[in-house]
């Protein structure tokens, strides 16, 4: 599989995901206890391939906050962690029944439906036990309840319950509603990324509330890229099925602003994230080069 | 339904029991963007008629240590969901395959598969917003430590996961590896709810591991009896089918030992359990109430 991010980042950001990607892997050694079928299936889901947006978000906004970047490890691997677990859980059977992720066959398929659903469940608990045991002891809690809140039942669970809902249902989602469930299933967890740096930096009032604007800004940017992508994308560079939102008469953006201004209105928002990078105590250009690549990207 | 609890505890543990039962429903009232029918299946699993064994371990340990019991009641909570997230999952078709429970249909029979996978994700994500919002900050970090070890793919979800295999395999079991999933699928839970009263209570060395053996003990003595009612008990009283360890070819207490030998060995280590009990700064007669429930009980 080529690497997901050609060229679009900046070397730095290259280098952090090196980084994330070791942790990753560390966290994934695993003493006796755990049987090699599930930990398999952890490690495949987990290490598979992926942009590491979301890490790179924590460390990013930690070096913006005047953190050092490599202190926010344990919690960039944390959400990568709630990703990859709310990934494999979206696939099942019972969910959105995907059987291509990245390219590669969804964790169900590879090791069945049971030890998937229990992968999921564990790199759910993983990642709080990697917050709360490798953060300093006065931030642990609040990184705790920060990732808790996001992946609970108003957010990432209830956006997936909502989108589930929505499919049964098989009625067209206006895009009220399908901002909505965006903003809990993508947007709360991109915001709690920049949320999570800004604590490990112990930023204050006025980074922590740039940063949700940029947060919000760059969400919505994504979740249109995606809906392009869906539209029009190449199902091979995706190395996932496109055309199910189409399929499943759901609203995108594309579907209701035309794909045209579906993506200028995701280069205006990408411009204004970074235009509001300002007044940090620390260096802004990851932050940018990350809003930068949402827009360029094409898987 | 009948009180699981009817006479068997005492007056304080009874009392307990309710204050756990109104904070769960406290923790249950989700603001908006939580969806009612998510909202619906955590309800009706997390405040379904239980024994809260659990909580009641947690609020016992915390008063056996010196501590104001009432100030366990967050991770008293935290465990129960927990527990009750474990109880959906493994209850799916995919695990194994319940469709009763505490005498009433299963989550994923009640609500459908695909929300009752939701549901048992947003309980655990739950358990520690709880702990990390509601426990003072010093604390908090080394609960949140605690439950997702347990929670994790070395205890109970490697549990369940061994577990599993085992099932599909459809071979015998034997007690060795029988003690070692029931020591990672319910041991685990039990000992961290112990163990979490304490650190509530900042006990020192002593206490902590005068609780794990307390909670080793008590545990065998729980699977003992699991065994024992699944063996001979009563359909009807239980609210689950009975009988599917046999069905099952697994290993068992009453299948290796005999019936009279396993209540012979339960109740050697219940008098155990109550024995160690000395030492504590507080009272420990709730801890001693708990473990003369478990070989009492009859569901």
């Amino acid at each position: 599989m080529s690497n997901p991010l050609p060229s679009l980042l900046s070397d730095r950001l290259h280098l952090w995901r090196t980084w994330v990607d070791d942790r990753l892997a560390d966290y994934c050694r695993f003493g006796s206890g755990c049987p090699k079928g599930l930990s398999d299936a952890i490690r495949y889901s987990l290490l598979a391939p992926g942009k590491r947006l979301r890490p790179l978000l924590v460390l990013s906004a930690a070096e913006a906050c005047g953190c050092d970047p490599e202190g926010g490890l344990p919690a960039a691997c944390a959400v990568e962690m709630i990703h990859a677990y709310s990934l494999i859980h979206d696939d099942l059977p019972a969910m959105d029944d995907d059987d291509l992720r990245r390219g590669r066959a969804t964790c169900h398929i590879q090791f069945g439906e049971g030890v998937a659903i229990l992968a999921g469940d564990a790199l759910l608990a993983m990642a709080f036990e990697v917050l709360a045991t490798d953060l300093p002891t006065e931030i642990a809690g609040e990184c705790c309840r920060l990732l808790a809140r996001a992946a609970g039942p108003t957010r990432l669970v209830g956006g997936q319950a909502d989108d589930l809902v929505a499919d049964k249902e098989g009625t067209a989602v206006d895009l009220d509603r399908l901002e909505s469930i965006h903003h809990r299933k993508t947007g709360a967890l991109l915001a709690t990324s920049l949320q999570l740096g800004a604590t490990l930096a112990q930023a204050g009032d006025e980074p922590m509330s740039r940063l949700e604007t940029y947060g919000l800004r760059i969400g919505l940017a994504f979740q249109i890229v995606d809906d392009l992508l869906d539209w029009s994308g190449d199902e091979q560079a995706l190395g996932k099925r496109t055309g199910r939102d189409r399929e499943l008469g759901k609203s995108t953006y594309p579907g209701v602003l035309g794909v045209d201004r579906s993506r200028q209105r995701a280069q205006e928002l990408v411009q204004q994230a970074c235009d509001g990078l300002i007044g940090f105590p620390g260096p802004t250009d990851a932050l940018t080069s990350i809003a930068r690549y949402i827009v360029a990207r094409d898987r």
